[in-house]
């Protein structure tokens, strides 16, 4: 997951400016429908969207990857987009934001992505109109894959309601790809946990630190999805969202804190992990320096006593010089020292819980 | 306690879709009574509570465990309960909240469980209604079971007066369950400075960390209960809290007040500890640095010295090799030696107070 | 000062049931002035305070201790006072708070008594009605024996106003406990500050945790009572407090505050000071590093340099082997070199200021 | 970056009092313009500026570096600026701010330039009246060179619009130099993490120490633009800007967050940098702990021993004194008595993975 | 700087009682001026004030040390200055604040004094009723001689305003105060970050910590500043500030502003540096336990060899004794073997980076 994401121009570049497309792969399905029919054309060419916009069924225009400049210039003309929103949609790495006119709605939603044990952040931008749903998403995986489903398999209240619903819809299964995401990191936690107490060695430092960037990072991204959904709550101007509608957006941001609060609380518990891991690595310290100290505390003052009788004074020249080397018990009593020695070494370590 | 326990469906998933009961063990349990006559029936089936419902006495239903979605379906129509309120009390793990209309009040609560020095959060839903309450509690421990009996032992202020206060009641119950689970955690905490500062174990380590692992899952899952309180407080729209019942309310605010202010400070209070083991395991390291370095600096030099007496040089060679091996008095001055050296050694550490 | 203080009821207990008293030991005083007359009457029977309500003087009735519920239920009766708060009473360890009515003023207080190095919190709480005040203050210290004094020792400000400036000053007295208390931890903590950079052992070490875990919770039990006196400043709708009465709990207000600011600050301190500890312990172990590896490094080499010349290959069967020992100048040589390396190791301590 | 910037004045010193210039060396260019033509005068000289002012196009003048006071009163005087806004000018090292009135703004910015690893912060300037935007900024940067080239260039929106459109267009741009200041601290944290875990030696420690006190510094004077673009937002008394212009400072405002939300998560993740250090810090110190430990543990014991047999016990003497020194294996049993223990040892570091 | 330093007196003293001053030591001077004309009497006695501040000029009192009851009554009888005002002024340690009355301001404010590296608060409190200014400050330092030159020397906008700019001029000056004593700051904060990582030694980690404590004393007294500036600027009540005045209140509000997020800054910064220092220690010990390890590295298992060869084991006994002793090339052998051993530690050392 990269620090820096944001797409943007040099200082003084002109206001609407569209940065250039990374790879110019996309593709625009849609979806027109209503209770009684739906069609599904996919691939369309984005000339071919006009009919559909006007008449009166519900339209789902989902534009998957990086449009080129000319694809999202005739979408923006045909519905009436803002230049500001479209370079939105461009310049990816956008803040999650929503924009509340009296007629349209542009909001920008961050999708957290896991594969492979990497999570990365696409931006989902919708722009709902006049019964006209517009969805753009970036990179190759689709998330709303489920809700082509629904909306084929048969006629639910999907089917039966107006475009505000669908729009509540694709915001609420963005929102949502924050659980199964939430779901991954507490398995990661309560691993790495386990690792911590047992071999705290730099593999699981470098996962720890790893982690709490991940969280860091993805909660800056997500975090102003809560105050959006809130600004849809409280916005009295736009006339599309019905209340049955915003009924099911309160629920939507019950989903958002909750993700918001479990992030908060995982973030706080990796940072434990860290303090955990150091306190862990100083635990080991102790084990080992007590290993070295009672080796050297057992045989340093023994081989002192050897090193003793390894003199090589001259009993000969003086009755003082080394006596015990002449004596007959004078082997057996150094052993007899360092045992005791030893022994006491073993006791004063014993009383200490050393061993 | 585990880290990640809220049931989600699939993003993209149809709202209000009930997730699958895990058991489909469960007991319905219902109470009528006025102040007058009360009439208790255990496990009656979902079909039989209609006529009860009718009447007007105060109907309390009480579901205990995992219902199924017939019996979930059927209790929600015979009583109006919103699609959305019905998926929160089988998708469990929901953040407290109340939803307050005019005739109606939902209210999900967080019930923690102490049972073998372990903790669970169960979720206890509420619904309250014209003169009918039901409550929903997953898990098989039921709460409320104080509560039947002061309705069944004679006529208190309970059972004169209406539903809004056997509300008040269950609300009351959930939130006091705090306050025996927190004067557990105090003893935790107590016995664990106690524990720290003498044996800084590995042990000690994992009930630390895993202490505040449980208070940080516990706060969130307490810590709306706050703003719940605080909204039926505040709110004026429902018609059937009396003003009375609302001053129990303002009590009931000073208890879950006190409880998160508690979690709180137990909370800090267990980062605390996490210091003071970290400082407890630097302060025994110096203790056993201490002794290694006494033994080492009191037997490495005399070692040396008594190595030096060890050589082989040749005395006979030249004057020069090694006289003291032919002193009268060398062994006693080799002796002296040591023995100046060690004393001036624990001189030494008896100055820098080592021992 | 103990973690858990709050006495509570088993939950699902009736609101408003008092806790059984703990020693049923207490004393009931009342005085009955007015700027002319005063009348003090020492542990008076409860019922004979009605004649002394019932004037137009005023009269503050006093209960120290731990008094039983028939006192407590035919004080209530006599003054009117709601079950909820003589529960407040009796439950001690509430946080504290004020209940403002039009004609009532019902407060609690966390009043702390320093006693012999030992901090505890004791729970006083007044109640203003027409021309009367109660006190209550639990434990057998009674905080306000100096108002007592004023009111007997002649006719000053405090005997010509109304009940309502007795009220503010028994909350300022309490209030004003802070002040020497802080006083007192102030002295603690430098105290702290001196005996940590010189001898940062177990002692000091439990002594700087006790301190922030007093200071913690004593910020938990005082905190409140800014608010406390905030909604007494705003509150327009209890007719009994004065103008002049207000502008003096603005001085109050100002007390408080100054104290939070000092707990605070004392309680940062105290964190600091914990810092400060580990790096103090820190700083000793490599103290007592440094004298290891000096020791170790002067001798360990010329240990090894010793012992070459004590190995016993023998001369006589080839000139290769330890032809040194036969040197005339061998064992000066041997010294020279073992001086050289202990000058080079003291140079290289010196060039790294380790001694 | 230095840690205290502002230039101020003796206290009490008369307020308005202008700090002397430090350089003296500034330069003054004006552009004048409308839709079909512009103007450009560099260097031009104070006096000269009158006649473009007057009249109906959009008069930009821009002072670059530390102007005389004679030029600025001189301006101020032509433009009716306020005596406190010109002290605001010369006293650099401001907060950035705004200053709105009915008919003139003001408005103060920090622009961060960053040249050969070097960051410091320039204080920007504008002040916007009548027709006439006029910007100073300190250094010999000049940030808005790219504006210049597009009034120039072409007849864009920027030459079709009014002096409020340029404002912004300033502003915007000194923001947007967040951005590449941002990606380049993104590399730098990158780096340094990678750099850590490998070798954190004492380089990579002031590294990251001065990494963060960058990050504090220039948080500490990027914060307030936040506070001043909503300002601009909020404002409903200035009548220059124009609603199409304000739906450009949303876009601004939400860059502006943007930038502050990257700049809290690298001053997080930069305290988790030096958290990171700490410990892989005292990781080495086990590795080289358990080195020594390894060492001395295995050669200590069989030093011991073979210093047992070093001894000069006579064995002549008695049978007691030193029988193994005559026993045919004696040697030999040494040798695998001392490789038993070293096995043993080795056994005991692989159990502990210490190997 | 002390931790506690507020004057208060025993809790249930009466309101308003005047603490005894301390020193009796004070001095009053008087100005007197209008545009025309200025009389200054210094050292006047409190009693020949009266004159004066009848007048229509405006009449400055400056009240500098610790003046005695008798005088303060005085003057507060003569200018209608509240009891509990008088009592702030000789309790001094308190809050900065201000109160704001229709025809009286009465302000405290905390005046920073930095003397050969001792920093100390005084208290500034400032009074200001029609044509009137009194200002009292403790200490012998006066802030104001600067003004009173003003003053003195011609007539500028002080002599032209009235008493509020005088007032304003008050202010700004003891808030200035802050500027000075923050660059010191900043200078110490350099010292010591360069010191630290050279030389992490105790007095360095005193410094560090004396600097915390002092940020943290003086953040506390100086913060309410904040407030106090903002509650005059906001104040509708009061009839003597003008709103010329209050333009340059806003200068003073950025001011108060700039001082505190300074303060902030460096609190943090300091904060940074303790952990800095911690770390700088590991790094020292790191240093310190590696020459030692290469120290015992290195000679620890050569003493061993040579050990070997120091056993008296009888070759004469048996051909498997030590025949090593009697090889030709044994000694040249040992010495190859052992300078093999060093030179594998070393490449090992190399390659791990340690020398």
């Amino acid at each position: 997951m990269k620090l820096f994401n944001k797409r943007y121009h040099q200082p003084g570049t002109r206001p609407g400016e569209l940065a250039e497309p990374v790879s110019d792969v996309f593709s625009l399905d849609l979806l027109d429908y209503d209770a009684s029919a739906i069609s599904v054309k996919n691939d369309i060419d984005v000339h071919d969207c006009r009919p559909f916009i006007k008449n009166s069924n519900v339209t789902w225009i989902h534009v998957q990857g990086d449009p080129t400049h000319d694809a999202l210039v005739t979408l923006a003309k045909g519905l009436d987009i803002h230049d500001l929103y479209i370079e939105d949609v461009v310049n990816s790495g956008q803040r999650p934001k929503v924009e509340l006119n009296e007629e349209q709605i542009f909001a920008i939603l961050s999708l957290p992505v896991h594969n492979n044990n990497q999570v990365h952040i696409e931006q989902v931008s919708l722009f709902l109109t006049q019964n006209t749903v517009v969805s753009f998403c970036s990179g190759d995986f689709n998330p709303f894959q489920q809700i082509v489903t629904r909306l084929q398999s048969g006629v639910g209240k999907l089917r039966r309601r107006k475009a505000d619903y669908l729009f509540y819809n694709l915001i609420d299964t963005v929102i949502d790809y924050g659980f199964p995401l939430l779901e991954t990191y507490s398995e990661r936690i309560q691993t790495l946990e386990d690792e911590l107490l047992d071999t705290p060695d730099k593999n699981v430092l470098s996962q720890v630190h790893k982690l709490r960037r991940e969280l860091l990072l993805i909660r800056r991204r997500l975090w102003p999805q809560r105050e959006m959904v809130n600004e849809i709550l409280r916005d009295e101007e736009n006339t599309q969202i019905t209340p049955e509608t915003k009924m099911h957006f309160r629920d939507c941001h019950d989903h958002v804190i909750s993700i918001m609060e479990l992030l908060e609380t995982y973030h706080e518990m990796t940072s434990g992990l860290m303090e955990l891991y150091m306190t862990s690595v100083s635990l080991k310290l102790n084990d080992v320096m007590k290993v070295l100290t009672i080796i050297a505390t057992l045989f340093i003052p023994p081989t002192f006593i050897v090193g003793v009788y390894g003199m090589n004074f001259d009993p000969l020249v003086s009755k003082l010089n080394m006596p015990e080397l002449q004596w007959e018990y004078g082997y057996i009593a150094v052993w007899v020292v360092i045992l005791l020695m030893i022994c006491g070494m073993l006791a004063f370590f014993k009383k200490h819980k050393w061993i």
